[in-house]
């Protein structure tokens, strides 16, 4: 178990020095990076998918995304006209640094806005991978139910926002909202919390303003 | 890396030794065992709430909880009557073989018909654990989206059946089951797959019946 431990550090290590290495870089190009986390099935594609559309008009954006398997994913994402790439981890629960690395090897940062990174649907995994992203955004369905912070603390209290997704099936699960926001700020006091439904755009320039006024502070 | 990989496999083989064990106790005790696994929110805990609620009256009923932080889901689970355990993981992202052995040292396994282990909300590492279980159920929700089984595949590859949960929300989320049957099947051909609404009880008893008929082949 010992050496276990040693082991898991030592590659934690080895992802902060290069995920240190890509925040360098993207602050210096000026690129604002957001990733994505979230179970299988929040919505993450979706709600990236309609924010690269929505934002191509005035923005320069990209995404990676990573599954385990296929690139469903990405060709969903490459119909918004943005430049996507698709990280295939195999059976490796989450993304790391040196993946993103290898991804964005050949693109010039400078050319972007904003670079949205997906990860691995994986509600607990990806909390302790560092990815240099500068803003780490946590999506949960409203479908859900409304435990999910206190089930998962470990992602919420590693994000800087949380997203409420399908708020459009709210009252047909019976969401309780307030309950909701009172798990995330017991975890994460003061976190921003912002409900959307990608599908019927409630809410949805909520979101976009959010990224714009972080890109913005930058 | 290289490092890394030897260091997996020994926990792994470890495992898969204790796995063994509970395996053989669960058999000789006449125990009939079913594990679930599914993403964050997917319905397990109310599964299993409303199983132990409808098996307790004919069958000797228990359930072991997973769960990174609270003892939320066996508080619920209790509601049913039947003893319950919650394993806490803190930040281990699924269950492992020897914390199952933990949690049953003192039950008299031969006074029991059915033990039920809800595994850590994570469709990715629990697939690579072996618990002893006789049967493992992977559940996903119509509000998960199609694609799941392509993008998951690993894990279901090592459930013996697929449970597709709230099938209520089928219409609202604009569910394809065909799709959905014909994603399991490519990913696992022939693997047995029931469509249920714990909340409204629709095809519920098909759930039952397939528990049963498992137990008794036994």
């Amino acid at each position: 178990m010992t050496r276990l431990v040693e082991v898991r550090t030592r590659v934690l290590k080895q992802n902060d020095t290069v995920a240190r290495r890509l925040r360098s870089r993207f602050e210096d190009a000026g690129v604002s990076v957001a990733s994505l986390v979230s179970s299988p099935g929040a919505g993450k594609t979706a709600l990236l998918e309609r924010t690269l559309t929505e934002l191509i008009g005035d923005f320069r954006v990209a995404a990676l995304v990573g599954d385990l398997a296929t690139d469903n994913d990405a060709k969903r994402l490459a119909r918004s006209g943005a430049p996507i790439r698709q990280i295939t981890t195999g059976t490796v629960c989450h993304l790391e640094a040196a993946m993103i690395e290898e991804a964005i090897a050949d693109w010039l940062l400078e050319e972007l806005d904003f670079l949205f990174i997906e990860n691995v649907g994986n509600l607990v995994c990806p909390a302790t991978f560092d990815l240099g992203e500068a803003r780490r955004v946590v999506l949960c369905a409203a479908t859900e139910g409304e435990d999910k912070p206190l089930k998962y603390p470990t992602i919420f209290n590693t994000a800087d926002a949380a997203v409420i997704t399908k708020i459009d099936l709210a009252q047909a699960v019976e969401f309780d909202a307030a309950a909701m926001h009172r798990n995330i700020q017991a975890v994460r006091p003061g976190m921003t919390v912002l409900e959307v439904s990608t599908k019927t755009g409630q809410h949805f320039s909520d979101w976009l303003q959010w990224l714009t006024s972080q890109a913005a502070e930058h």
